[in-house]
């Protein structure tokens, strides 16, 4: 099961960058889940392409039709389908690809998966274009979530070699390019422009938090909430590198510095002074703030000429590649992130009562 | 499910640091499979405790009976079990725990879970005692994998702020302390001996390289194979973080420097020239090397006094852990790593005929 | 997971009655099947409502369309999902309904489910209309177990008290009511009409049989061959009974009967001489024709007047039903039949190289 | 997944006949069940074989080790794993079985499965032997369905030609042979000595009942309430047809009589005039009893001679079985069903607050 995700809801994407249309259906979502149309569309307007300088100019509306699942705006138990029309493809980029794979792309392991019969038009199933449909039902789970009281947001933390360490406590206003420090945001505009006048990319990272989610969900070893995050966070195109709470610098850090002291918080309930475990402790959410970090890196899509190999000719060749992309997938991330953390939390909160 | 991993192979973990027994059971694990107990054990005694400076006191011999699943040293084709009995175990240390929640450890989260039903006794299903049997699992699957060519060897990377930056192509002699650099080796232990004095402990990073493991396995989206490595690998105790190939470092590269070129290589197969991808492309093997790094946190089990709250009387106080724990977990860890990346790679394979 | 069925391949069922649309994804299909559409077109069509005097005269045209998955007409790896358009509705019919539960119907039971917030409109979810993506997607899979060399058909073997004993060696000419004997037949055309004359409905019983299925497909104990046909098949709607083989008959036979005595056939190779069994000993096939029956309840859709419970009043009412219905569903019920099995025995021989 | 069951629990069955044990693990099972092992083992004594007339002389006593997932007799949270050793074996029995497979045993299909690896030791893992765990999970769970008022219970309704036709609505007083009417329970004692006697075996049908399940639970389509029952109840050896309600007999029914009219029970609560449907519509509770039939084959072990294949020498060949055999598996399978029954009951049950 490939494009399948969920324990209590079950997610499953399809289409290709191509075809017809694109889609999503959420299995097992509950009844009586409110769907607000014009709040959905507003945030799947953050991951359209086709917006600003450093999205691609390939310009899609991402309008969802609804074939199924809902009573008028409202869930009715069954299976919600969405599907997205495809409308603005030029097929004629990419034929050439199936032949001379580009690097950091999929076109050579699809060839070596589906022997020939796979979709190379845009990327086929392997597109970034997959995450709308991801967004569709994260951004229905997130005004579930919030309903619930917990917020979901996340922001750029760093792009190329331009960081923001500054605290990020709530949502940041400009959704496009959502980053704290305004500083830090015009540096890192410069460094998209650069790579793009350059016909290069550059990678980043996003940092998401999820407020208010209670405690004792989850469960330990193999379905503990890292794992599960882990999975679907995982499945987000150009993702290589994933960290919860204190990360990678845990490596470096003592006991005595790591461990979060138990306190009474001023609203009477316990939590921890610091928050290194980024809200998990054992697999189980122990009721502060889930925190992780995303590592993306640049997309391969780059006109600079590249070396590849001629898989007609078995014989090492140089590739130009044309065809209208991204120069940082980043921006464009953030919403993508935090629909995917919606779906990974809201598969946790169904386990709630149990 | 909390405890159950794999699509085509299924491992069940079952056991308490102080129950009776721990184990595994193995289901849909294929006929044929040979088991080289000598090599087995062999493998085991890396993980097991109470063998040196920086390992718990607790000895425990860790050695596995096998139940069912085997003929002989052969696998029948039904599930395979195997327990290994807790004898070295001291309940008497634990008692406080559900009052008086560790900091870092999972006393507090498995009485938000398990509401005061859960066993405190050694960590109980938390404990990294678990990890034993994943290696009983992981033993048997690399004994296999090597039959069909694919190595699998971790090291360690890092401890504390000592890092050892040497190129890792083959598994490191001294299978103790793995490290490819001997003195960074020295300065490690030496940085575990100082936290053992202090009654303190300290993290570090596992990279693990998995060597032969053919193209085209794998899933887009959401059974990529970094989705798949992700979730056995964030059950290993302690994990906070995990990237694929350059990971993290990829956030600060152009794509022109990350995309790896496609080339012919010696042996005439098609390779790439750098391995950034970490042997993945749009969650698909290439037939690069997979290599991943693990951040491990510091171990919560520290002897310096610590803040936490009695949940009986809501108060803050301070606490005093006994004890007997490792100082820094992560040498013991990097067998489990191996053993959780056999995991994950022989239940790739399966698909490989498909 | 309410509406996905299987291990290999997975199929995705979603849509209400009177939705938009109702469609199916076959998530894990492999690449490189051919999808004859004319040929499915024709199989839809056995199915199709409207086309005689056994069926409801709502009347669609059922003609799929597909999103994607396919490159032309070959699956291209990626999921493959298929829409209908709902034409012919009218919801008007159904709206006393959730007040007013029909006898035999799942409007109480959703009511429980969904608490007011289900779909009512010609049974939502629940209606035998979500029956067509079902053959969308097995009549592809038959036509790639026909290039096995799989043979896959069904026969109507009971309607009320008229059973039809002639063997069943070979699919039945008159697809549209396939039964072997003739006079048999034309007596179940009489029992259907006179039923449906008094404004009543009437149930049967479908054989259907598998000739070349391999042997050694499937697993012991709770993923054997009858427990994953047994799963896709009572979803099928009206089902009430299954038996494989010689079924509830075996319960008055001796072993010495019932024992299927092993033998060497005309070309050589190993079968029995009866087939008690069914083509499955101990959850695995053994090489001989899988032979399954399915007991059909008669429709709950009757015009003459009923007791029900006004869930409002909570009093008893009569309830008197009007709309379009099939006095007997049991015809139209070969194909879905048909393609249920195709489908639970494709995704049994994706496991066959294992 | 071969011998794994259950979405909300996870049961995973292990041992062959005669290996060193065989066990089960419940995996996801709530912390805060007390398990009383004085009703258990009364429960676990039912099935246990050597202790009548119609059992096996094999005599084994069936008691659970319970390695973990306890703290005294309260579950704990984590997974519960218990093994029974394996004492009274002679495998010497069977040796020949691997090359003259038994007529209606797995020893052919086990071969064309496992290709020589399997142990054919008391029928190895596909051994009835293996209802034993089930018994002990299920035997578990039958104590906290009491807790919620759930009662279940089941009878033998047929042994050979004398059926038991009497009203089924409390647990029979003689568990050892639990017929309603006590002649038709002499009448099928006689025929199970007859068989006995000719060295013969007989099938039979169990009927089980669930009172007290609430309504609402299951869902539409693949998970609906007949599908789950059906998984389990398949994967009980020797079992070839199943039905729910009025089964087969609603095959000859109209609707006007099959439909079963709403009513307002004594309680005051909603109910059915009849139970045709056996407590499922739409493949979800409504809250009547759940009613089902199992057909249970002859077990195939019987010493009259039988035709076979020598698989070398590939001629046929008679085959006079010897060894310890039930001549009527029915009697000793009725505890059995109850637990699998509990199993499917309880799985359901952790959904309800969904």
């Amino acid at each position: 099961m490939s494009s399948i995700y969920g324990r209590n809801i079950r997610l499953s994407l399809f289409g290709q960058s191509h075809s017809e249309a694109i889609g999503m259906t959420l299995d097992g979502i509950p009844s009586g889940i409110r769907v607000d149309r014009e709040r959905l569309q507003h945030f799947l307007n953050r991951r359209a392409p086709g917006r600003n300088a450093w999205s691609t100019s390939r310009r899609e509306e991402d309008i969802p039709e609804f074939l199924c699942g809902l009573k008028g705006d409202i869930t009715c138990g069954a299976p919600l389908t969405a599907v997205i029309r495809n409308r603005n493809a030029r097929s004629a980029d990419y034929s050439e690809f199936i032949v001379k794979p580009r690097p950091g792309h999929a076109d050579y392991t699809a060839e070596l998966r589906y022997h020939g019969y796979q979709d190379p038009a845009g990327g086929g199933h392997f597109s970034g274009r997959l995450t709308a449909p991801i967004c569709v039902a994260g951004g229905i789970l997130l005004q579930e979530l919030e309903r619930n009281g917990i917020r979901v947001y996340a922001r750029i933390l760093r792009i190329g070699d331009i960081s923001d360490d500054s605290p990020f406590l709530n949502p940041v206003p400009d959704q496009a390019f959502p980053v704290v420090d305004e500083t830090a945001a015009m540096e890192m505009q410069k460094c998209v422009q650069a790579a793009k006048d350059r016909g290069d990319s550059v990678g980043g990272v996003v940092e998401c938090v999820l407020e208010g989610m209670p405690g004792g969900l989850g469960d330990p070893i193999f379905d503990g909430v890292e794992s599960r995050f882990a999975q679907i966070l995982f499945a987000i195109p150009a993702v290589k590198g994933l960290e919860f709470g204190s990360g990678f610098s845990a490596a470096q850090m003592f006991g005595s510095a790591h461990n979060d002291p138990f306190c009474i918080r001023d609203d009477g309930r316990i939590g921890t002074v610091t928050n290194h475990a980024g809200g998990i402790l054992g697999g189980i959410t122990n009721g502060m703030p889930i925190i992780f970090r995303l590592a993306f890196k640049p997309t391969p899509s780059i006109s600079v000429p590249q070396q590849t190999v001629n898989l007609q000719t078995m014989t090492e060749e140089t590739l130009c590649v044309q065809g209208r992309h991204d120069p940082c997938i980043v921006p464009r991330a953030v919403p993508v992130v935090e629909a995917a953390a919606a779906l990974a939390a809201y598969d946790l909160l169904l386990e709630v009562q149990r």
